[in-house]
């Protein structure tokens, strides 16, 4: 998540800097071309209804993308709903000092940090292993969805407590149905993650702003060469930079600085089930040491 | 689902070729026409002006195809979920390696693919031979609505459970509310399917596109011939795409490259689920062959 | 529904006859009048930006309709699921054969025939008399409100059965919970059927249109006689459309070719209903022998 | 709530009277003013854009304020399906004839015009006096919340009911969830009225209309002087109308015509309940004898 | 929350005065430039067209700030219809008079409270002493997260009660509901503080603003000089005017004029709360001394 920081401007820049070499080399072409055409100007009125089209075409997609980052932000907060009333019900419902509400507060945690790294495909369970236990660790390490394998077992953990006669079914039902929840939230992540926006309608998009490029140069011909070149470049920075801001939004788990901060709400999640679980020695929160934060 | 691959520059052409010759007979014959008339010519005002109204209209339409697109996603994403969830309830509830528990699962898995088919009217039930007992799987091919006859043989499982005292009746809510999810999953994902885009909305917006183009060639008259033609068909170039990226992701269950992506889908909850079932020989995901994946 | 077949053109242009009469006798008079002040033309600036102005007006207004369409599509897309979920927990709660299967699930069917029929003020309950009880269908004619009457005669059963001990307390509420979702749904299809869209809104949108297609006319003196008239009618055609296709989706409830097929929809709800019973006998869906389906 | 009738035109006229009156001295100021700098007229580019920029705000605007009036009537709507379900529920649990049965009833119709009073601010409780113990009715007359009172009042006899073993536990929280449904429509029906519309937006809208209709003046001038002045009246129209008709539906709690029709829907909900137990005698549907319904 | 009063020029002045101190150097400075470039005037369309695209961007970006900002509103009065509803239930579950019925409430309120101080960080668990047990208290102030550790003691507490018999395991459940809604509203409430709006979005709309003035500067170049600088100015107002709207609704828990009133609705919650509990003696609703209410 990018923070209420100073961006640097390289980063911004960065974000379009094949374009705007594009539509340079494009638009010095464009005028020696047009040094042949020296008659034909077209009327601005059809570049300027063109760039009023483009901005409707991406300022809704900027919303979707927008719905789309949003939307991921949502899900990992009810993540951290969730774990905590996990945690809230477990030691409601156990005994005291019971050893089951430790072990299951700690594979929340885990399993917290684990759909974020499954999501941004970095090194699943390496930091998890301390709260594990060593045989399931192992075991996770090799499954194919270890996230779901984490449910699995605290699902099985919660019948056993049923069995034991620990809990009721009642209290069972009520801690089934947050495990629901947090299994949902992942599937919905997970749905952000695999789905790619429509390519064919980006394809267009891109295609249109071009468009627009081309015939506003053809249009601004008449001006001066020294003040056409910068013209042109000037007023495609906003539209190429929305159209990125809208690329980088719309996939929010890449491993990026625009990526919902999944680590550092994992670690807020950490911080809450100990302080919960009583412990004093809370680690500390992630803290940004550039203008994003992970 | 398309891809974040290149999309074939022909795939792109076929969608409007039919658009794209209509206006080039259209200028050419409108550029005859107006040899006679030549000294009238309309202000660009006009077409400019009703190029951004287009647009928005569009861009609305646009909009609401893509909600339609992306609730399809969410629909088969809380298919994902319930499925895991429906796996997870049933091996927390019933004793370890008891029967149903298989016979459940499988039949979850199946029901996916059958939805899946039944959604693109392709070969139903198949593949899903092997996953369901041959007396059920005779008599579901025959059935008006086999999916949905699917969920009752799941719902009359469950009775049996309970009334052998194998689950209890909590447990038995918990399994039907799973079950409840899943069926409404498939009724809005059948909604979507069988409710056409209001067909007046889109005959009206086609009308303008093309009076919007008949308007832009009169006034585009005073140009040179040869500049005329092709400016005039780079300009609906994007209108076309754009209204045809619409039409083709408002349904997405089409067995069309732009669908939501049911069998892909489908294949990863049987993944997911044998593998909550401790199977070591897992399927393979399904990999795309071309710029999209089914 | 209007289906995806071929719109007779009779059909669009009723929609409009008035709006394009009105409009052709007001170019007709602005031309004479505007004679008398020929020195006066409007620059076409002013006109051009209402256009747009009110296409922003009309989109807004269309989303909005679409939004009541949708949802009214989406509250019988419920009942069908809420129906289907009805009898499988039925069939999956009660003894086989028990007779208060069929009897709830007939009744069911009823009421979502005469959901229907009260929605569009049609014959309330003609065909639904095989499917009810003589006596009950008796008392229902006379009531005020026979839906809410058909809901409650389903509670009292439910409530029976619960004295009897067919079915167990649990099994009542989650029956009872279905009831509640079909009970909400009824009442959300009445919603959109009693609220009109704000008046003044559409008021002021018709007002908006018009004085656009004056300041147009008045806009396009300078043009020849014969070419302003049909220019003028041509443009109006998609403000006109568009608003009176906003107008039709916005209440899906009016016996209109544009409703919400509530008939056909409840005809599904039978054919599924009487499958899942076991019958072999099933209705045929309703089939459009035109261009929409009811 | 304005009903599908001709809606007098001075109630429209009466909606922006000093807005009209405003701009129509202004216009006449301006048109002396220009006098004495003949030589400058602004292009007409700068109003239209800004008459396209303001467009776009109050379109926004209007949706916003469109979809609080939407929600209010949802809200109003799931008060009517819940008080439905409230009645049928009761039925469904207690014995037949059971005296609390009209008592919880009652006191729900009453609850109904309640909050409704409240939330206009009201003669609160006043025609409330025979639906209501008159002990109970008393002391309600007194509290700060009577809306709450009653809910209060609901659970308490619910308790009761369960502690004479009348209802079982189930039915219990049965009741108790349509209960805390209600109370949570009571309170969203709160906060939109007691969340007004971010002020300052409101006010840069006003400045911005103004702006618009300034340039626009001067922009004009060139034009005779006795039809500037009715161009500017004209143009004004739907921009104040627009805005008039946002202001009025985003508050749909003010004993407005435009209002929510929450006397009517509480009526409704009166003669449903009334049906529901059976009584004969129902009171009539409130009819509208103006232009709109409360 | 900014009330329905009127708003004190110099607030609004205040908002914009740097940006409007920066566009009047910088039209001077133009105007000084453009001196020696005397010759090139830029076509006012491009500004134009420049002109409506930063509004429709403005637009969806005031359009996302409000989402933001009515979402916490939501969020809040939610936790109104929770705390209501806690109470309600308490009331009815427990025997009258029931000690722990006045230290659930208490607690409840005290958690409002402290919900608004953290959100805004604020003096927490300073005003909310007397509410709470001296012992918990003390604990809190040190605690890391205030909220949820008053939420884990409601938990406990509620637990304690279903181990004495005092309430049963249904009751639990259902009050365990209601805790889990508020633990879950503290969370949204969270997610919204700590997500900021992506700034590069931001960036690039300023970006926008800028090149857009610079435009219009250059486009006006032809006009006189002491018209020139002040319409520059007016016409930049409404746009800086509507992205300083954007910013402030967007983040509403920062100890603003425009956050969500929360310690006026906390305090409302405690009037509700202790009137339910049958207290006479209750606290005044907070009143604005301002134009504003916190």
């Amino acid at each position: 998540m990018i923070l209420e920081k100073r961006i640097p401007i390289s980063y911004l820049f960065k974000m379009i800097r094949w374009e705007l070499l594009t539509i340079t080399i494009f638009t010095l072409t464009l005028d020696k071309v047009s040094q042949y055409f020296q008659e034909i100007t077209l009327n601005l009125s059809v570049p300027a209804f063109m760039g009023t089209a483009i901005t409707l075409i991406l300022s809704f997609k900027l919303s979707q993308s927008y719905d789309r980052w949003w939307e991921a932000r949502k899900i990992w907060g009810a993540i951290v709903n969730d774990s905590r009333t996990w945690v809230v019900q477990l030691k409601s419902f156990l005994p005291k000092e019971h050893d089951s509400i430790k072990i299951l507060s700690y594979r929340q945690i885990a399993w917290c940090y684990t759909v974020g790294h499954q999501l941004r495909k970095t090194e699943i369970l390496e930091g998890e292993k301390a709260l594990l236990d060593q045989e399931e660790w192992k075991h996770l390490k090799t499954a194919k969805h270890p996230a779901l394998g984490l449910i699995d077992l605290q699902a099985k953990e919660i019948s056993h407590l049923v069995r034991d006669g620990k809990i009721n079914t009642f209290q069972e039902i009520a801690l089934q149905d947050t495990l629901t929840r947090l299994c949902a939230s992942m599937g919905k992540a997970e749905r952000i993650k695999n789905t790619s926006f429509p390519k064919t309608y980006r394809w267009t998009m891109r295609f249109f702003i071009y468009l627009f490029l081309l015939l506003l140069g053809f249009s601004l011909t008449s001006m001066p060469y020294d003040l056409e070149i910068p013209l042109s470049v000037l007023i495609s920075i906003p539209f190429f930079l929305l159209e990125q801001v809208a690329m980088d939004i719309q996939d929010p788990f890449e491993n990026r600085p625009t990526d919902t901060a999944v680590s550092s709400i994992a670690r807020t999640i950490e911080i809450n089930i100990r302080e919960l679980l009583g412990e004093d020695d809370l680690p500390e929160p992630i803290r940004p040491d550039k203008f994003y934060i992970m």
